[in-house]
C-alpha cells in the first residue's frame, strides 16, 4: 500500500465519462490521469503506463518515462501508422468480452444470410406468410480470413452452429477439424468459400484487399443467391466502390459491414439502401470499459512482478 | 434383392412433388405409394409402413396391415389428436439436420434480440450512423423450455455463444454445466429467465402455457428493454392475445414466433406490426425431404432385422 504505484495516462479519443470511473474503480491505488479532462497535468515524467486509442501526436514527448504502451483495441494500426511510435512494448487489448462480442455479430451475420432475414422482414411488414426452403449450414460453407484471437473463436462457434468452415492466415495455422490455407494457397481458398468472413488487421499488405479481383474468386454456385462477404476487420481493408458494383451485378449476393474506409460512413453512400447488406456502425465488438481496465491492470501486475507482457505487438507483422 | 419388400405408403399434406423423387431414389427397390397421385390403388392391404403428417381420416381403416407409423415431424400431436390412431408403434422424425435447422432459428432469434437487429435496420433505412451499447450474451439469462432433442441442442449452442442458459422441462434433466428445473420449480426458472425460448410438444399439459400469467413471473430486469419470448414449439402453446396485450403494456419487450395458434397467420393479426416481434412462418426446422427419407429407410432396416425402433412414441405423455 505505501509503495509508490506509477499512475497511468488515458489518451482515447472518444467521450470517457461514463467509463473513467470504472477505470479509477479498477486500478485502486494507481492514479488514473485522463487526457480529456481539463484539469490534466502537463507534465507526465515519471509515468511509464499510457492506454492509447489514437493518441495525441504530442503524447509520446510529454511521456519521456514511459514503458508500456497499451492499444485500446485488438487493431494497433491506429498506433502503428502514427509518424512517430516509441520505443516500448505495445500491448493488445485481448479480452474474452470482446472475443465474444465479436463472434456473436459474426454469427448472426451468417445466420441472417443464411435464414433469409431481410427476405422475411419484407414479408412480415406485407403480412404475407409465404413459407420457402432455406439451406442448412452444414450445406453453406464459410471462409474465415485472419486466424487471430477473433477468427480462431468465430471458427469455433461457426463450427458448433454447423456451418462448414475453413480458415486462412498469411502463415498455416493448425485447427482441429478446420481446413486451413495460408497466404500460397489463397486462391483454393476463395475458390471453395461461398461466405467470405474478414477479420483481418490492417497492415500494408491487408489493405484494399477485398477488391473485385477477390470477389471474383469466390465460389459461385450458392445456395443462397451468390456468395456473401461479411467483415468486421477493418475498413481499410475492403475497397468500397468495388463492393457496390459487385452488389449491383450480382458477383456479390450480400453483404454485412461493421467497418468502412471512412467511418462514419457518408450519409449518402449506396451501401446503405442493398436489400441485403446489413450494415453496423463499427460496434460488432466494443470495448467493454470494465474489461479493458481490468485487464490492462492484470499485465501492469505481470509487469511490474517481471513476468511477461501477453499479447505484444509485432512492428514488422503490424499486428 | 429377391424377398419382396414392403411399399410405404406417403400421406402428407403438403405437395410432394419436387421430393417424392428423393424418397424413391433413397428407398430403392421398396415401393413408394403417394396418396397424392392419381394412380394411387385403393386397396393398401398387405403394406406395413405409412409415413403421414395429418393423414386422412379413412387411411387406417385401409391399412389392415399396418405396423409402424412414421411422423413427418419431432411433434406428434396431429396424428395423437385423431379420433382414431392405429395401435402401432409411432416414430418421431428426429434427424441431424432438423435439430440443426431448429437451434439455427433459435440462436438467431436469440442474437437479433441481444444485438439490437431492428434498431440497426432503422437506422440504415435512414442512413444513420449512430453507435450503441449491448450487452454481451454472457450477461442475457436465457431459458429453454423443453428439453428434448431440439431443447438440448438449443441449450448447447446457446452456451456456446456466450448465453447464460439455463432449462427446463417437466422431470428434472441432468445436463453438464447448465441449470435445469422441473415441473415443481417453474416460479424459479421463470425469475431467472429474461429471454424465455419455447420447445414444447404440444399436450394437454402446455396447451395455452404461454400466457400472461407467466409472462409476468418473467425477470423484469433486463438489459434488452423488458423480457422476451422465442417459440418454435407449437402453437397452441401460446395465447396469441395474451402475447399482444404484453407486447403493448410492456411485460413482453419482444418476441420471435415461428408458431402460431391458427396457421397461417391471420393477415389482420396484430402480431405483425410490432417493432420488436420477428415472425417465421413455420419455417424455423423444416424437415428435409432426403434427411426424411434416409431416417425412415433406417428405421425400417433396423425393424426388419430385429433391432429396436428409435425415438418411439409415448402416448400417455403425448410425445
Amino acid at each position: 500500500m505505501s509503495t509508490e504505484l506509477s499512475s497511468i495516462v488515458l489518451d482515447i479519443s472518444y467521450d470517457l465519462s461514463d467509463d473513467v470511473d470504472k477505470f479509477r474503480g479498477i486500478f485502486g491505488d494507481r492514479q488514473v490521469i485522463n487526457l480529456q479532462e481539463q484539469s490534466t497535468p502537463a507534465d507526465l515524467s515519471g509515468i511509464r503506463y499510457a492506454l492509447v486509442w489514437k493518441p495525441d501526436p504530442g503524447l509520446y514527448d510529454r511521456m519521456p518515462d514511459l514503458e508500456v504502451l497499451f492499444s485500446v483495441g485488438a487493431g494497433v494500426d491506429h498506433i502503428l501508422e502514427m509518424d512517430v511510435i516509441p520505443d516500448v512494448p505495445i500491448v493488445r487489448f485481448v479480452d474474452p468480452s470482446l472475443t465474444n462480442r465479436m463472434s456473436e455479430w459474426v454469427c448472426l451475420q451468417c445466420l441472417l444470410h443464411l435464414r433469409r432475414q431481410r427476405y422475411y422482414d419484407a414479408n412480415q411488414r406485407e403480412h404475407n406468410w409465404e413459407q420457402v426452403s432455406h439451406p442448412e449450414a452444414g450445406e453453406l460453407r464459410v471462409g474465415v480470413m485472419g486466424l487471430g484471437v477473433l477468427g480462431l473463436d468465430a471458427v469455433r462457434k461457426l463450427k458448433v452452429l454447423g456451418f462448414d468452415v475453413a480458415g486462412w492466415s498469411r502463415t498455416k495455422k493448425q485447427i482441429d477439424g478446420i481446413d486451413t490455407y495460408d497466404a500460397s494457397q489463397l486462391g483454393g481458398f476463395l475458390d471453395r468459400t461461398q461466405m467470405l468472413v474478414g477479420l483481418l488487421p490492417s497492415t500494408p499488405d491487408t489493405e484494399g484487399i477485398f477488391n473485385r479481383d477477390l470477389f471474383k474468386l469466390l465460389a459461385t454456385q450458392t445456395p443462397i443467391g451468390g456468395p456473401v462477404f461479411i467483415n468486421a476487420g477493418r475498413g481499410k481493408s475492403q475497397v468500397e466502390a468495388d463492393i457496390i458494383d459487385c452488389l449491383k451485378d450480382g458477383t456479390l449476393g450480400g453483404v454485412s459491414l461493421d467497418v468502412f474506409e471512412t467511418e462514419p460512413l457518408a450519409e449518402d453512400s449506396p451501401l446503405w439502401d442493398f436489400e441485403n447488406a446489413y450494415l453496423t456502425p463499427h460496434t460488432a465488438a466494443e470495448s467493454n470499459a470494465s474489461a479493458m481496465a481490468k485487464y490492462v491492470s492484470n499485465q501492469i501486475g505481470r509487469y511490474e512482478a517481471g513476468q511477461d507482457l501477453e499479447n505484444l505487438v509485432n512492428r514488422e507483422s503490424g499486428y
